[in-house]
């Protein structure tokens, strides 16, 4: 499995993913899913990937074009004049590499290799925009009724992010929220596994404002943990006390 | 879907769930999922149930034999000498259920008409004890390691249960922790459905400590779905701050 959210704030995009990749329980690697391209003071597009790993290293080879020798190579999502365009683009060699792994497999291959991706980026002149891919190659756009999307195994993280998202917050309170997030998913389920990868693209900036792996020992991930539960525990305690003998309480 | 909890604690034994049936999403209804059966003095048992109702309820049906006249059933689960065997015999009536649907629909039964059970309970003389009982018809026990079974939609609930529970905290405690549970996985899930239906045993009594129908009304829990939301936030922005330009968080 996987774990990745992208999320849209007033300030910009906010992105975090894991890098367990595994097939079986026996098998567990550590693979980038998050990856992003820049034109500084024009453009940058980020891609997080969950799903098959061949197909999503595929869509991302297919789009740096890498079939070609170096110089002949143009990266459409360089060119495409809109992250709308890039969105369609990204679709369709999803799409593409799916169906094709699918046929070549016959029977064998039905409702396998899919993936599913979450496109962000701005391009200059435009707002950022945030797109997530369904293995089909359609996709939707977030808006201000739903300003995250995330793919891979998204429960354990919704409620906090629910709970927590606020369009106004600052950048690194946003990167927080996706901490914490994230750490509720890994105190939940072993498919989804340190490092994680984080990525903060401010409006009208093109390139990254903070890109950082977080290992497993890292200081302030760990912090965060520790403080979380500590905070969690003391919220709860905070919470008006249950009476089983109050008569609103004993109804039935 | 549905969400349920069975949860052991040294005073004995909380249980939730809710009351959402739905076949696609426009057919919707209110149906119980917990049933407890009683001899005062000498044991509870209790059952929640998860997956295809039509087979959820045959089985509680046949527990309580109406196949045949009321003056002649006698419910097995007043009757085995253990919990062990109660499960047991939950679980062969599950399967069987199960199997005889499948059976009768040839190969469009296949996968379907599956459910997973919680069994609880104390007979006297013997530990309070809880199970998870599968499809197949075999089961597991709670321990002191894995205290808790949930069954149907589980994942959003979770995070909160592993991190607040504690084997010596206060049924009234437990009951309020599994409301938090329970008020996450709603706000983020629509198969999750009020009301709610509590049942509180503790250890040696032999009937329900507290039983308790929680409305969409209820002041209690709306009070705590306020509160909780808001010492969340307390709680957030309680964390260490993360600072872009910190050297420990710009490593990469």
């Amino acid at each position: 499995m996987t774990y990745c959210v992208g999320m849209i704030l007033d300030k910009g995009l906010v992105m975090m993913s894991d890098t367990r990749t595994n097939s079986g329980v026996d098998n567990i690697s550590v693979f980038r899913k998050m990856f992003h391209w820049c034109v500084p003071g024009e453009r940058i597009v980020a891609i997080m990937t969950a799903g098959n790993l061949a197909t999503t290293q595929a869509v991302i080879s297919l789009l740096e074009e890498r079939t070609k020798s170096p110089d002949e190579r143009t990266n459409v999502l360089l060119k495409a004049p809109t992250m709308f365009q890039v969105a369609t683009e990204v679709g369709r060699l999803l799409r593409a590499t799916i169906a094709e792994r699918q046929d070549a497999n016959g029977e064998g291959g039905r409702n396998r290799f899919t993936a599913s991706l979450i496109v962000a980026g701005q391009i200059k002149g435009m707002e950022p925009r945030l797109f997530l891919i369904y293995p089909e190659g359609n996709f939707i756009e977030a808006s201000a009724e739903t300003p995250f999307f995330q793919i891979g195994e998204t429960k354990y993280g919704r409620p906090i992010i629910i709970r927590g998202y606020d369009a106004a917050m600052s950048m690194e309170d946003a990167a927080k929220l996706l901490m914490v997030s994230f750490d509720s998913t890994l105190k939940a389920n072993l498919s989804v596994g340190m490092p994680l990868d984080l990525m903060v693209v401010e409006r009208d900036r093109y390139e990254p404002r903070h890109c950082r792996r977080i290992e497993y020992e890292d200081a302030y991930f760990q912090s965060l943990s520790t403080a979380w539960a500590d905070a969690l525990r003391g919220a709860f305690h905070s919470l008006p006390d249950y009476d089983f003998t109050d008569p609103a309480a004993t109804t039935a």
